[in-house]
């Protein structure tokens, strides 16, 4: 190669192409971003350059990113966030992170600026001056403020050499939050939490791969096989390709809602075993695409499942607080673990993912969650704390607004009937939002709709005529693609093919979220079924 | 299985073990959060609880953590991260996130909690009232503020339905940004920059991990061999382990300054060759934890050696503006790849990365960063854009910051004077304490230490007596350890064994950042020098 360069004739080639890449990254989809969301932005810049389209706007219903639809910050997290972050010079502590609060609490705000809400701050007085925001013990990191009409509170992080959210935080997160997580964890299950076998993350993306890193091993037919639910989030579909785990499908029931059925697992294990060694169950609850929440039994018989045949369970709770079905409650599975008792108690390993872009409010862009971990052997627990510090930290800024979400005001709280209202009010509409999808896409014949009992999404079947499979094929993509891309192309809005999560073969489905606000979400309800209906009739 | 559960007798063994486990995790080492960081806080919490120690508090001079040594952050960084971060409701524009200024620019500071510093406010006003923080221009995305005392201004991310730093960012990050970091590096280098070049982090080291993830592919000799200067940074190592591509190690020559010798270069390619397929070469400019700043002549001649030998250049240059030496610069990469015309401008592949944690204003708990990509391959460039929406964005607080770092005040910017004297004031104290640390290091009789031209850390040798390495091989410690976790337990100084970090055989190291303040840092160095001569008397 020197040689040639020297002889200065032929040009030397590119390192890295798509021949030469690592062939794991090539295999990697993710639909949630994929080709629909480049053309949807596409078609953005057009709308801004002034090319005439039947719509005046790209209305983004592919993810769950809450604010982008229009819903409201939750005022208490955002003055918590806003103070934690200051950190400006010099006001009196001579310490690096301080931040300003009203002395007075409730009632008028007399400055812009420095709006606390009605209560914020008169919880902080009340709860003995030192307690502020969401990191409120005193001795773990609050200093007290000054008297004044305005006072300076001070945030340090617990350990003193570490006096600034500019600072790295420890690798499984501040010790403080890790604690908090825990406390929140007790009061939602009533058995024990531990701060050691928390992990905070930088989203519940991140908790998810690290633990599927140390799951991978093996080659040939020893290699590790996960069972994934399908309909999927694609995350795990990606990262098996990425690390070159075996995907083993296992399939909801979509006839029953999207139940979990344990035949249907035993039938997956077996199909695995012929090809791989599966040692990893994820479950989804509630489901994302599919919106099911699961029953308390359905979750025992799934845990009696993973012992029986030594799985590794890993539960993406993430979804928790999103509960619409008035006959349905988000079960834990380390809480169903704990009450099964031995040897179940002892004995299942279990790893739950929780996230703080979700929930009611949708923080999503400060990427913050956390893995708890349950029955996991010491020397390995040791190799993950190894794992995660080679990345240094999770953003400081998500820890923070994590504990907040861990620990909100409480009743008596001065913050709790505003902080209440605003969650209440989200997860209200949320519920309505979620029986109105359901509702609208089955008047339409063609369309079917399971009942979203929770999560965000409605992923509704559609059944699509023979000759629009011939011209998607013609076009070299899936039915469901097919119909989607139309779909954006003529009314602006855009959703996922089902074919990115998965689904059983002949089956077309598309995901789509419940969070544009109520009326907007109905204009994209009928605007979205009168598009089916025209698509049929074409292709019919 | 089923049937040794259902017979209930034989206790079920755990999933996940250290034995089960990925191999290659396992293998992974990171030195700089490692055992010695594990026993530091060990001790800080004997000392919280009493136990009697020799000193009163652990000084934590193994990371480059500048808020953690008492660095004050840059009062602009923080004002800009506050305002665009707040986000409270219903402040009259009816959107959801808007931050309050005072619209009186300059001088004296009005209400506590709401301090702009002399310049903010005014910069804010002067520059047509839509002009603030780091995202100035109103078009893409700063609202208009309503007249009065107070204002409140609003931050809406470029896409309109995007309309809060709560909702994930494009997955390369805002495109805002990545424009502003193009602006960046053309001013920086004098040649073009595009914004589709750049892909914005979760820190440098994320960046890194994703463009060795594309680069890494084949099995057996035909594995990815990637060159990395010893002693490196251990995100490499670790990163290669996790990945499990070939290391393939280049020494720096200590006794000229640590300088890069490209005969060094072609022999550890060679040397390369004969296990692996080396298609990779890192680079560490400024040097962690060596130091040592490039000169361009040198840099020319590694592009050449690229050119010549096919490999994708890795430029780490995250402390592109931490450079005390007087007689050194720094020079990208990518400003001598272009500089130096065909064929070397139009074929040798760059990947340059930056971070928001390190320069003047160290700011790692945000978690920000960002790669440029030169000469890659389109299509390539299609994977890693589908590689990084995977974990859906970076930190968007990371973002705001990392805007306004790469478009900073500028000259009769009312923030301007205030701005570059606290920059100035870091930088200047960075500097003595560099010159510092290198004196007082080599007035002690075997400890030998490189001028500290840049980056963050010294690298000193220390010659141990055989006594010492007897006693260190009893305890199964390297020698370097040995020392480093006695000066520990001793002294309560924390640094890192040069082990971490490799070194030529038979030499011993530690890296120590020359961060704490100048006081500390002069007693700590006394500290450190009277053990080591201690040390060296005990075992001699």
């Amino acid at each position: 190669m020197a040689l040639a360069a020297a002889a200065g004739g032929a040009r030397r080639g590119a390192v890295l192409t798509p021949e030469s890449m690592n062939p794991a990254i090539r295999r990697v989809e993710y639909a949630v971003r994929g080709p629909i969301v480049v053309r949807a932005t596409e078609i953005e810049r057009e709308l801004r350059e002034g090319v005439p389209k039947p719509f005046t706007e790209v209305i983004r219903a592919n993810i769950g990113d809450a604010h982008a639809m229009g819903q409201q910050p939750i005022t208490f997290l955002r003055q918590v966030r806003a103070r934690a972050q200051r950190g400006d010079r010099g006001q009196g502590t001579g310490t690096p992170v301080s931040v300003a609060v009203p002395s007075s609490g409730g009632g008028a705000v007399p400055v812009p600026g420095a709006d606390e809400g009605p209560g914020a701050a008169q919880r902080r007085q009340g709860a003995g001056a030192a307690a502020v925001g969401g990191l409120r013990r005193p001795e773990r990191g609050w200093v007290s403020p000054p008297p004044g009409r305005w006072h300076t509170v001070t945030w340090v992080s617990p350990r003193p050499s570490r006096p600034s959210p500019g600072s790295y935080s420890a690798s499984p997160g501040l010790q403080l939050v890790r604690e908090d997580v825990a406390r929140y964890i007790e009061r939602r299950d009533g058995v024990p939490a531990s701060a050691d076998d928390i992990f905070l993350s930088t989203g519940a993306s991140d908790a998810i791969v690290s633990m599927l890193k140390l799951l991978v091993s093996g080659s040939g037919p020893s290699r590790t096989g996960v069972l994934i639910p399908i309909p999927q989030y694609p995350l795990y579909s990606a990262a098996l390709a990425e690390l070159e785990a075996v995907q083993v499908n296992y399939y909801l029931a979509e006839d029953r809602c999207w139940a979990l059925d344990v035949a249907e697992l035993r039938r997956a294990l077996g199909e695995g075993r012929r090809r791989c060694s599966p040692r990893v169950l994820c479950i989804i609850n509630p489901g994302n695409p599919t919106g099911q929440v699961q029953s308390r039994e359905c979750i025992e018989e799934v845990i009696k499942f993973a012992y029986d045949e030594k799985l590794f369970l890993m539960a993406d709770e993430v979804y928790q607080d999103n509960i619409y079905d008035k006959d349905s409650a988000f079960h834990s599975f380390k809480k169903v673990l704990m009450e099964m008792g031995p040897p179940y108690s002892e004995t299942v390993e279990l790893a739950s993912f929780h996230s703080i872009s979700k929930g009611y409010h949708g923080e999503c862009g400060l990427r913050s969650g956390y893995v708890e971990v349950v029955n996991l052997n010491p020397e390995v627990k040791a190799e993950l704390s190894k794992l995660v510090s080679v990345r240094l930290c999770p953003p400081v800024p998500g820890q923070v607004v994590l504990d907040t979400i861990v620990d909100p005001p409480k009743p008596g709280d001065p913050s709790y009937e505003r902080f209440q209202a605003e969650k209440e009010a989200v997860l209200s509409s949320l519920a309505e939002k979620a029986r109105l999808t359901q509702e609208m896409f089955n008047r339409t014949p063609g369309i079917h709709c399971n009942p979203v009992q929770g999560a965000m999404y409605s992923f509704p079947r559609i059944d699509l005529p023979p000759r629009a499979l011939a011209a998607a094929k013609e076009k070299k993509q899936t039915p469901d693609m097919f119909f989607c891309m139309r779909l954006l192309e003529e009314t602006g809005i855009c959703v996922v093919p089902g074919s990115g999560f998965g689904q059983k073969e002949g089956t077309f489905h598309f995901r789509m979220t419940i969070l544009p606000p109520t009326e907007k979400l109905k204009i994209l309800l009928e605007k979205l079924s009168s598009f089916y209906t025209k698509f049929v009739q074409e292709f019919s």
